[in-house]
């Protein structure tokens, strides 16, 4: 499971306030809580303003990596903020995101061609804003797949995003995110499949408990990484699951070592 | 979701002594917690010797007849313990269980078609063992669909068991019972689907979590009913938030009256 840890987003309240302030202990140890949680990449999002955006990313990417080693997923869709931010990143990051937008794709994919980055697809940009259907979503993807591959990027680099809609808008939301998991597990086996997982609970009670079972599911579908909070110890405990019951931890070994690390169950300093 | 309540059984200790000592007030606050957490059905196993068993169970179901309104799951492989059962069910009763196996066939098979009940159905009793693959059980659970709608039941009466076996012992096992219910949801739509849910996680740390993850990947398979204790709010939870995230729960109608009802989230009296 590649967890890209959330919770250095500038459009939370604490991390802009962080920001502005220039607090760099405050996002160091948002730093350092997702990476000892498990992540695999960090999602750093500076949130603001066009003009002060490339100056805000580039100060959030320069202190986590001072914080921990962990890889970044620059999370912006501003071009001048992605090309500041991989002119100082150390490790080869992942770019959220690319649509079929034209603005994306004139602006987004050529930097990820540049420098080589992983790249994190989302099928958006049709004539029809979300696309109702499996089949419509794989579409888009397949566009986007391939103007990754024509320009070099290998299919393992990628990052499709399924598109997760609220169940409370449409009783077979879930259904259909699943449908694409599975469509694009099936067609681009090498390819990662991510989503931000809260989605599906948008406007329900007891969101926690939706966004866990829905996780169940998607794992079982295909989906191998999430957008999410690592220190969330339920749901990673429930992905960590998910991931041995789809078959993908042979003699449960991941799950127990987590378990005996203390990073799913009772926290061990209790 | 069909919820066969679980917690009336013999071989519980307390539940035993309570048995012995013809404890009314105890196995009736059993039937009437379970009935109050949205039980459909309460399962009642004596779980005594041979001999005592007929006299074990009849008590059992007067009691548990006497404590609420709800039609009962007779669980037993004693013939004569269940013909006596039979004899003072007030409601049309679910018998659990039938499988291939010779013993089962004549001895309890025709006691469903003769006062048309309910019927557990089990992929057991070929020449080895639990078969290792769906394929194996749909062989026998199309052996066992066959004779029951011979003898009269209609499809809506059985009820399916894929098996479940424990993910520390084979790294496919949850699989093989996903593909199983997958199936058998595909080539009887209009049967039932049960099964215990506790045996995927035997073995293992956590296995709260892990029931319930496998819990939500069983429901989107295609399983409508679990034997389980429906006082586990956690699990009843995810039970109802996965049959929404299924598709078969317009407008999140039953998950919010669950909720608001107190019988799923934060206890209300608390």
């Amino acid at each position: 499971m590649i967890v890209i840890g959330e919770k250095i987003n500038g459009t939370r309240k604490a991390v802009g306030e962080a920001l502005r302030a220039r607090d760099a202990a405050f996002v160091a140890a948002l730093a350092r809580e997702q990476a000892e949680a498990g992540s695999a990449y960090l999602d750093v999002n500076a949130g603001t303003a066009p003009n002060r955006e490339p100056e805000d990313l580039v100060w959030l990417v320069r202190t986590t990596q001072e914080a921990c080693e962990l890889p970044l997923c620059l999370d912006s869709a501003n071009p001048e903020a992605l090309s500041a931010a991989l002119e100082v990143v150390v490790k080869t990051p992942i770019i959220n995101s690319v649509s079929c937008e034209s603005s994306r794709i004139e602006g987004i994919l050529p930097l990820a061609l540049k420098y080589r980055t992983g790249l994190i697809l989302l099928p958006l940009g049709g004539e029809k804003g979300i696309p109702a259907t499996s089949e419509e979503r794989l579409e888009l993807i397949d566009t986007l797949v391939g103007l990754a591959k024509k320009g070099g990027l290998e299919e393992g680099m990628l990052y499709v995003d399924p598109l997760i809609t609220a169940i409370s808008t449409g009783k077979d939301n879930a259904l259909v995110a699943l449908r694409t998991i599975r469509l694009v597990r099936e067609r681009y086996p090498e390819a990662n499949i991510t989503c931000g997982l809260s989605n599906i609970s948008f406007g329900m009670p007891l969101r926690p408990v939706i966004n866990r079972t829905f996780a169940s599911m998607a794992v079982e579908a295909g989906l191998n990484s999430a957008i999410m909070d690592p220190n969330d110890r339920e749901l990673m405990a429930t992905m960590l699951a998910a991931r041995m019951l789809a078959g993908l931890d042979r003699n449960c070994m991941e799950f127990n070592r987590a378990f005996r690390a203390g990073r799913i169950g009772p926290p061990k300093n209790l």
